[in-house]
């Protein structure tokens, strides 16, 4: 499971509060405490300072990069601060997201093609939000298709089929796992990745209704996700699913989670 | 989601320790105790009792059900047990179960054949335990052809596929899983239910493998389950799940089980 680590979100009060002040050690902590409980990459989203979010997000990249040795995905639907962000950051970074929107893909695609960058792609258009499994895979194809046309690996593009709370419609997450599983089987090599903490928007217990999104879609094929790594439970939950699907030969990686302690619940 | 309460198991010490001593208010507390968590039905066991299985199965059905005004799911792959145990059972029981191999089969047939009995068909065969997908879906094939041209509805027909230890071979939960979806996809009508228990078998945390895999089985359709339901993480997680996937019209199931206190871990 490629794990993106979430916490670095200007929305969040702790992280206004310690990008306001330049809290350098306070950033460096969080980013590092997400890489130990197994992010692969450190999600840095600086969307609350508008008019400033490019000078924002620079400096939260290169303080998360000099606290910790980690690539980091560049959170922001603005492809100048994308640009911006990619400038200062070390090795290879994530993008997150071009979308099939004209302006947005549009801006973003020369950003990200011929080159080795991760890119999420976002199932989202110019007519909105998408419903059903298949409106989510139509918007898929067209991404995957032009961005391996500009030579980028498939390998490099994380599908986000978009999620949308079950609160509003029963129909969101079965749509949803499906489109997983759709785009999975007929993109050989493209990875899917999404936030899932929208799924439980408006409902009591959002983290049992999160936690419990994650296997299904693990069960779907799923092999990313934007998360919070200090979430003990999401973590085991993640680790024992992958196990049970197959994906940790012997059982090792489960044995070891339980070694190191993280399965102790 | 249908759920058999499988606590009613003379190889469990306490079951075994109130059977032996007759202890009617025992076998009754955890009886009700199933129920009032959610079990629709009662699995009984008696298969400790060698020599004596018949006579203590009836025991503890009319024991039961002068405590619980619930059905049972009848335990035992003897049909000579079934036979008794059907015969002091009031309302319509369940069967655990009928199985492709032979003299097991051509027992039981008879017995649910033109009748109205819910009856679980364990994909298991002479040939031995399935290992593939494929092998388990030729056997529920088998097995559905056959009950259904003996006058058994489809709607009554539990197909177990038969969960064997991760622990042993690495593809033992995938291959389960893709069964599930392909005999839910390809006998519309028909159920699919199992116990979880053995797919942890040999690993440490043994709980939060079941939990896991129990949501993984939902998100392929999987509408029974042969479980523990004071297990309050297991039934939380089967609740949410199944709001999840779209069978819980405008969430109300999730908010009733969270009004009541179900979702609180």
């Amino acid at each position: 499971m490629f794990i993106v680590g979430e916490l670095i979100n200007s929305s969040r009060k702790p992280i206004k509060a310690a990008a306001d002040a330049k809290d350098s050690e306070e950033i460096q902590k969080i980013a590092r405490d997400q890489h130990d409980h197994g992010a692969d990459y450190i999600d840095v989203n600086a969307g609350v300072y508008v008019g400033k979010e490019a000078e924002y997000m620079q400096w939260l990249i290169q303080t998360v990069q000099e606290g910790v040795d980690a690539p980091c995905c560049i959170d922001s639907p603005d492809p100048k601060v994308v640009e911006a962000a990619i400038k200062v950051h070390k090795g290879t970074p994530m993008v997150n997201s071009i979308s099939l929107e004209k302006a947005r893909y549009d801006a973003l695609l020369p950003v990200v093609a011929n080159t080795d960058i991760k890119v999420i792609a976002l199932c989202m258009s110019d007519k909105g939000m998408p419903e059903t499994k298949d409106d989510r895979v139509a918007i898929a194809e067209g991404l995957i298709n032009s961005l391996v046309k500009n030579n980028v690996a498939i390998e490099n593009i994380y599908v986000d089929p978009l999620v949308q709370p079950i609160s509003t419609k029963d129909d969101y997450g079965i749509e949803f796992l499906n489109a997983i599983e759709a785009i999975m089987n007929g993109f050989p090599g493209v990875h899917t990745i999404c936030g899932l903490s929208n799924i439980s928007y408006g409902l009591p217990e959002r983290k049992l209704v999160n936690q419990t999104f994650a296997v299904m879609a693990i069960a779907k094929k799923l092999d990313g996700a934007i998360i919070n790594p200090l979430d003990k439970r999401m973590m085991a939950n993640i680790t024992a699913a992958e196990t049970l699907i197959g994906k940790d030969e012997f059982c090792s990686n489960y044995l070891t989670a339980y070694r190191e302690g993280h399965l102790k619940l």
